[in-house]
Order: structure tokens, then sequence, then C-alpha cells
């Protein structure tokens, strides 16, 4: 393979392996989890709106993991987050978690492992794998990236969700331990994210790294994320253009 | 998908993931090794057998897995072994191993991740990832399997290397741990493997069981796992046959 793969110019080093971040990266969170949120209330006759659910819902990601990485809380995968984020959700909406069932609770949260790709995404992905390894590296947890990417048809090598590694991005710990899982040196490995956050702390550890811009992840008015903060070593708009940029 | 999946009449429960052994069961290691040994040897003039060699490489693999079992040796991914078993098998068959560049014999240690899939493999796989999770559940580790399964095309839903809870089969932890990670129960997994040692332990963690008759996984004088030695729930004697008996 290596005599035409990808040399990063800030690792100098042949890409063996494309690792994506995969909620906003690969698949569209905001639009699934509405979709399914409104399906929900209407069944239930729940005065519920569903791209302001889905935004509250996945608001309470980063205040839940900030106190795992403090050490405030001890690892707790990202499922359980979720199921205790969904009940905080469904408060902030006016609903009371304890009218719905604890199975129609779970059944929703579920929704995660339910989120369409990107147009772009299994095409992509499926022209990346003909050369390199291709896998979410994702703060989901293993069993909801398996299913996610079953129900999406998305045609992983292999899934590397964090609970594997009890950690979430951008603990350097994230990229480094998929390095070592992968037997691979970090400079073999490019992380593709729509989030400059995570392409900093990738590099950090050493990786090459892949901007991809999601312009809608957020929705119509996204402030986020709109341009590469740096430079990356490849910066474009689909995994499409990635594979392009990568020679497949 | 569950109104129609299979349902283990020893566990009760519905199969959602098929997990297989891989060595033996999956793919065909003795030709695969015994190929790539030849040509190894015929391009450097050394006197080896390729089967032969094949026999004795893979021969050192209980032996040194014993010591980890046992607690004479910390844990050990596969690949490490594989190098270690490699230097001696050439030892054995009459070649100083140190008459060898290091970096080819790394180079032949990776024959282990370019085995040819038995030829019912990838149609049986395919049929059977169209309802249920399949993966690999092998003392491989994953960097191994990862890049096996993608030179023989197997369309693994997720790949689980025993290096991702560090034990061997058939330590009970390497079944409960991979139901962990995929969040089922032991009863909603199904291990199809060709050895009946594996599938006794898989049934004592309360997986489901598929034995898979390989009868020349050893060569054409085989005298081991010729026949299912209980009442595995399934006996077949192809991955096709496993698709067919678990209804897709």
């Amino acid at each position: 393979m290596s005599h035409s793969s990808f040399v990063s110019p800030n690792t100098g080093r042949p890409v063996r392996a494309v690792l994506f971040d995969t909620f906003g990266t690969v698949v569209d969170w905001r639009s699934g989890i509405a979709q399914q949120v409104d399906a929900f209330a209407a069944e239930r006759n729940l005065p519920l709106n569903g791209l302001a659910f889905a935004d509250t819902w996945r608001g309470g990601y980063y205040p839940a993991m900030a106190k795992i990485k403090s050490g405030e809380r001890d690892y707790t995968p990202l499922d359980v987050l979720h199921r205790e984020n969904l009940e905080n959700a469904f408060s902030a909406h006016g609903v009371d978690p304890k009218s719905i069932s604890a199975g129609d609770v779970d059944r929703l949260n579920h929704a995660w492992e339910h989120l369409p790709g990107w147009d772009d995404s299994i095409e992509g992905l499926t022209r990346l794998k003909s050369r390199y390894v291709v896998g979410p590296l994702s703060n989901g947890n293993t069993a909801l990236l398996v299913n996610m990417g079953k129900n999406a048809s998305l045609p992983w090598d292999v899934v590397i969700g964090l609970d594997l590694l009890r950690t979430y991005k951008p603990n350097p710990d994230a990229y480094l331990g998929a390095a070592r899982l992968l037997r691979l040196e970090p400079g073999e490995i490019m992380l593709a994210a729509a989030h400059n956050y995570d392409l900093k702390a990738a590099r950090e550890a050493g990786f090459a790294t892949g901007f991809i811009l999601r312009a809608t992840e957020h929705g119509p008015d996204q402030t986020t994320d709109l341009e590469a903060a740096a430079d990356w070593d490849i910066s474009v708009s689909s995994i499409i253009e990635l594979a392009e940029e990568l020679k497949v």
C-alpha cells in the first residue's frame, strides 16, 4: 500500500489509517435526533420540538464529560451519560420524565444509534477504505458506534469507542491509545474531524489532521467550526473530497 | 430485528451478534502461512517446507499462551508471541534466525495478516451481517485482525481482539468481556467456532454456540474437531450453512 499513500507534510509519514470523529463529522446527529424525538412526541401527544430538544439533549454532553475529565466522576460510557441527559432534557422541555416509562426512555436513548450519515459519508468512506484502515475514533462507546455503523451502513474496518480506553477526547490518551491499539505510529494516522479542538489535540499527539467543514451540524445559525482554525494537513467540505485529497 | 432472529434453545434468547473464532474457523491459516513461507524460502534459497513450517510455527501458540494463562508471564499480544515462535520455528527447521535480517523476520511475521478465508467465509458473513452483528472474537490482537479482515475482505461490524481485554480464550473473561463491550447479555451472542474447547467455554459463559466443521484445518490427516463434541445449538460445515440455520 505504502507507495501511493498520502504523506503528511506535518508528520512526514505515510498515512495508514484515517480515523473519524463521528457525531457531526460522519453522521448528522441533530436532524436524526430531532426526527426521532418528533415521532416519539407525536405518538404520546407530548409538546416537544425535536430540533430544540436535540440541542438541549446534546447540550448536556460537554458538562457531563467535564466532570469525568476533572476526576470529579469516574469514567462513565457515553450511552449512560445520554440516558441521564435525556431525563434532564425532558424536564427542561416541560415533560416530567417520570411520566414516561423507563422502557420508553431507554428506547429513545437508542436514537443515537439511528443517525443518518451525511450525503457524502458512505461513498467517501468506501473510497478511503480501498487503501486506508477506516474507523471511528469517537467519544461514543463501542456498542453505540457498532450499532450506528450498521444502521447507517458505514463501512468501518474497526470501531474504536473510547470506552475501550476509558477516556474522552481531547485527552491525549485517546489518540495515543488508538495508535497503540492499531500498532501504528501516531504519524501514520489521520484524524478527520469537523471540530478544530479535536484536530488540535490530535496534532499534539502526533497525528496527521483533516478538517471537514460541516457548516450545518448545529443548524442554519451555526457559529462554530465554520473554517479551519490552523494549517491542518487537509481541509475539505466532505468525506468524498477527503478521499480525493488522499488519492483514492 | 428481534422478531425473526434465531432463538437459542439453550439460552432462550434471540441472538443479536455472532462472534467468530478466526484462525481455522474463518481463515485457512495453514495453507496461507505455508504459501508465504514457501515464497520467502524460495527468494532466499532456504531449505524450508511451507506446510511443515506452518505446523511448527502454529505449534508454538498453545505453549506460549499457557505461560500467560498460568500467570508465569504477563499478558503479551499474539503478534509478539508469533514473532518469538517464528524464530523458534526457524531454528527447529535448521535455519539460524540470526542469519535473516530482523526486518525480514518482521515482514514474515505479518503473514498472519494475509490469510485466505475459506471458500464460504465472505458469502456467509455477508449474509449473517444483514441481521446480526458479526465480528471476530479471537486470541489474535486487534491490529492483526483488522489487517487480516481487510486483506481477506471479511465484512466485520466490529473487531474484538483479546488484547482489548488482556486475556485469552478459553478464559471466561474473554466471552463475558466481549458481551459487556457489545452491551449484550451473553445469551444474545453466539460463538461460532471450529473447536469444541472454545464452544464449551463459550457455553459455560452463557453464549449460544455454533460448531463449524473444518476438517482440513490441520491438513488431510487431521484427527481433532472432526465432529461436534456436544449438543451445540447449531452444527454445520460452512458459514453459509450457519447463515441458513440462522434464517438469513
